[in-house]
């Protein structure tokens, strides 16, 4: 099937980086060629941890224009901060499906606030309770969380890659993100099972030489998006 | 009363500096001649904000050894962030006691956790709350909000004045904050109440002179403990 809109956009989560110096340090990862922030909001109740929330995106923002802001919303009310993270600046936002019980009027609802909508799905949640929204035209991006979230630095699940084959098989031209524990060793099974968007914290920001890990990761994509779009 | 240990310090409330240069934005503040940070932590639970967490703090500490961390836990279950923020190199902790049932408990594991207790009261809450604590010497500071917690930049209230003139009254040594819109042309109300830790944020992190701030509010403050120690 031609498929021309797909394409491999590595994204950086700053969770691991210096988050006292996070313009910084985003700028200096940036130049390593990802293509977007991810950016981790914990509130302390969705998940054990507590990082940052709209008022250090605003500051964020204020300091580099041009970058795609993807705000993963680790929140247990999603509803609540809509407002604040488009006002902060954010380009996407994407929150878990398993924190709300109205996901079609959340979709709605930051739509109107001008941003993309990705949903985001826990290791434990079925993955079909995302298709539903993704008919009805309401979602822009799917994340199929790898590890438990919460804390950066933990071992990628394997075995989460099904949910993403099963998102691929079904929409060819979706964007499809994964996050957690993603990096040169797991970068070829992402790729396999149809992930086109590579959320990488650790494996980057750890490396001595990020641009080459980001370079490898995109080629291992790349190719799998070649391969399947012929 | 001789009263030798009551020392005026001026505590810096980052709220609305530039939270994507945390470390860099203290540490130009802090040359000003500010005594310690205060940082504001809120969860978007107990307040309608959501800041940042102890992986920030713990990011701060890594670069500024030295500086007195006051942490303003403005969050729903205080209990949950002790050990991480003792981890992440904090020196007090100041919680709500409306956020706990259990303030005498949470006082012991911040004191086992090797941090100062700080205990605060909402403007709301009635100071009374505060007493049987101290007199069962669990609290280091009691904190007295000057506005309603939860953002930077609001109005000072000076009916609170009359709480801190009752806590100073029974206990003419023990630190007490004040928070909320302090800076010149309130702090005279606060010194005269008996305030002696002085947060300000707006006053000073918006001031073209910050050092002229915190060096007038600090005259303001001495001039008052120099009388009632007499």
């Amino acid at each position: 099937m031609a498929n021309k809109l797909l394409k491999c956009k590595i994204g950086l989560s700053i969770l691991n980086a210096d988050l006292a110096s996070l313009a910084a340090e985003s700028e200096r990862l940036l130049t390593s060629g990802a293509d977007y922030l991810h950016l981790d909001v914990m509130d302390g109740h969705f998940v054990p941890n507590l990082t940052f929330g709209a008022p250090v995106v605003k500051c964020l923002r204020s300091k580099m224009k041009d970058v795609f802001f993807d705000m993963h919303m680790m929140v247990a009310k999603p509803e609540q901060w809509v407002k604040d993270v488009a006002d902060a600046g954010a380009d996407q936002y994407t929150f878990h499906i398993e924190a709300t019980q109205n996901p079609g009027e959340l979709c709605r609802k930051i739509r109107e606030a001008g941003m993309k909508v990705g949903m985001g799905v826990k290791p434990n949640t079925d993955i079909n309770v995302v298709v539903d929204w993704i008919d009805q035209d309401l979602v822009d991006m799917v994340l199929v969380m790898t590890v438990e979230p919460g804390f950066g630095g933990q071992s990628f699940m394997q075995e989460m890659m099904s949910k993403v084959s099963f998102i691929r098989s079904k929409y060819p031209t979706l964007d499809i993100e994964v996050d957690g524990g993603v990096g040169p060793n797991t970068i070829d099974s992402c790729a396999k099972a149809g992930a086109n968007m590579i959320v990488s914290g650790t494996a980057v920001v750890k490396n001595p030489d990020p641009a080459k890990v980001i370079a490898d990761m995109r080629e291992a994509v790349n190719k799998q998006i070649s391969l399947y779009s012929l």
